[in-house]
């Protein structure tokens, strides 16, 4: 038995979601951008509202692809006139709004101020996103309708809805809320099942009742991000789209002045991680989530080097997929990250089974790892040999043929 | 009909190898280190030696894997001791001799002397590598029994045994030769068909009968290798073992001075280039050859970025197998390089046919560019859109189902 787990998720409310924390309200509906499957009987769920009351703390962090989408575009400008505030964050899916020049970015603009016309604010208090097909223009009439939907719509219950609505190819919804203190979290995201061109786009909202100014938000929600949405890879590839909102409603009357505070930190930790998990867990083709940690590195940009090169080799991701405890392909993984690396005296372990250590192979336990590797959620643990503290953790799955099957599909 | 071709085989010789300049004598041998296929009627070779009557000018370059194996420590020292001076290189299959700690290191260096004693030079006149299965101790008695019956067999016309000799699971042996004015270069390899557990392992060897120092020798291999065994890849993984050594004899009577000089850089560019599209075309599950051609790029390095990151793209790769003119992909991927990327002035063609043309989708194109990709060889081109002059080459397989299949093996 492998004692080595990944952290449960002992403090999250998988019931929860955006709109657990008080000062929230939520709507997702169907607005035609999304083509009805042949054999369902409704139309699918393809824009999400979340709204406040009024103008609250908010932040986010986006792609650091420099191909980016308009609706990254538009909502770093208007988090930028706004000073970090906003009542409203809407999002379409079946359309990315990517690659569509100044057509597209007219749209995005449209799209905030439909929004902003129908709550009574400022448009660069709106927030925008798009996850879908790539190079294709966004129907602006559609997502008028859309939003009227979703307005008449919003309600307190609404996060189901809203996290349904950004599906793509999602083999399940993310969502849940966790708490501390007298401080609610709440969150929702979709991950990399994706759509037709299968771009893809993890996006994420997360929202709390916590009093906080927007600097602190969003020095909070980038540490968050760094430790769970940007420690996950399914396939390396980021994309044009992908972003984070944090929204803060203050209503909780807990202030928090310092973007470590433990009191929000946590909280947002605990969501945020179990959605990144739950990213990779519904990964294109993914039978295992894979968690790689990474030690005795010599630095921390080592330590994710490492952890990233070794989260993304194919070799040791279909290895896993194949139950094999191959830790030649980790150790190679780990020497050609580029972090230091002394292979006399690096360590591979698989769940709690040692395999190299030291330098020195221990293939006697291989039929052990290969047990530890029949489960669903997988630990590896590389140590680099270089006496260094640094450490790192990442999230991955494996890689099957499945992958390879939903990505080579034709388009059309 | 495409164009854009791949730089095609008209300067290279397929019949011609490593023999081919005077001055080398080839064998391969069985030795036992390989297994022999239950099918097979002869063991399989599995120990290459290349030898010259005297010590000669010789260079190599290595993999760049911190965890490198016992024979790439043995060589490069090797190298550094005899100030580029050689007389053999000696390589089996079978067994990679990298984890295996100071007992592989012992081993490695006996390789050599075996090899020394036998031909009566200095062990430091022997260059040695190995390829095949990690973290396993490599049999010296073995290696003892194949270098003698390798002197034994040693011939001018030796070329082809020694390059089956290389070979793991490698589809098909690769070897050719190329001349320019009275400089005749030669050649093999072998590539990412890799032995269990499936470390992908390059190796090759030029020979040549040039009279060059080993400074120039060493300095025109780097030339050669920046633009063709560096500039391949199969899935982005680079092994512990990895290494291509150049030797020349001198026998042609030609000096060369200079390391750019076209006399020998031209024919040892024909063969290297060769032999590295070779090894992608023989990768894992490979059913096209494609081109990565990156232009309008701010750096050198930028160019290479966007190549390698484009080239080693799963969603790129998957979506090339599956016949899909996904431009959003290509651009999506040279986006999240880290070059400098201008997406409004960014332009995408697939073989001749433009897709995104400075920021514009061409959607009306995508059936041409379907058929386009239909060959077995493919070129994809990006304009980086920042104007710059700098642009870079890489080549790379697509990504099939069957790459995870052979992968995801158990080992044993």
């Amino acid at each position: 038995v492998d004692a080595l787990a990944v952290p449960s998720p002992v403090h999250v409310d998988l019931g929860g979601g955006v709109t657990s924390p008080r000062g929230f309200r939520a709507a997702g509906v169907a607005c035609g951008i999304k083509r009805r499957p042949a054999t369902a009987t409704s139309a699918p769920l393809d824009l999400a509202l979340i709204v406040t009351e009024a103008p609250v703390a908010a932040a986010a962090v986006f792609t650091t692809n420099r191909a980016v989408a308009a609706p990254v575009v538009v909502s770093r400008e208007h988090l930028q006139r706004s000073g970090g505030r906003a009542r409203a964050v809407v999002i379409n899916s079946g359309c990315a709004n990517a690659a569509t020049g100044a057509a597209g970015m007219r749209v995005a603009h449209e799209m905030a101020a439909a929004v902003a016309e129908a709550l009574g604010c400022a448009a660069d208090q709106v927030l925008v996103a798009s996850t879908g097909v790539i190079g294709v223009q966004l129907d602006i009439a559609k997502i008028r309708t859309g939003v009227g939907l979703a307005v008449r719509d919003l309600d307190a219950r609404g996060s189901d809805a809203a996290t349904r609505a950004i599906m793509t190819t999602d083999p399940f919804p993310k969502s849940c809320a966790s708490s501390s203190r007298s401080i609610v979290v709440g969150g929702m995201a979709k991950g990399s099942g994706m759509i037709e061109p299968r771009m893809a786009t993890m996006l994420g909202v997360l929202t709390t009742d916590a009093e906080v100014s927007a600097p602190v938000l969003a020095g909070a929600l980038r540490r968050v991000a760094d430790e769970t949405f940007n420690a996950i890879t399914v396939d390396g590839e980021c994309s044009t789209n992908d972003c984070v909102f944090a929204m803060a409603s203050g209503t909780s009357g807990v202030q928090i002045t310092h973007d470590d505070d433990p009191a929000l930190i946590e909280p947002m930790r605990d969501v945020a991680g179990h959605l990144a998990r739950e990213i990779v867990r519904g990964g294109e083709g993914a039978t295992r989530l894979v968690t790689v940690r990474i030690s005795g590195a010599a630095s921390h940009a080592d330590a994710w080097l490492a952890a990233r090169t070794v989260a993304n080799s194919p070799l040791v991701k279909t290895a896993i997929h194949g139950g094999d405890p191959n830790w030649g392909r980790l150790v190679a993984a780990a020497g050609r990250s580029g972090a230091e690396f002394v292979l006399d005296r690096a360590s591979v372990s698989i769940g709690t089974v040692p395999l190299f250590v030291a330098g020195v192979p221990h293939d006697e336990r291989a039929d052990d790892a290969a047990r530890v590797l029949q489960a669903k959620e997988v630990v590896v643990t590389i140590d680099l040999g270089t006496g260094g503290s640094h450490s790192a953790t990442m999230w991955t799955c494996d890689f099957s043929a499945e992958y390879v099957r939903i990505n080579a599909e034709y388009r059309t």
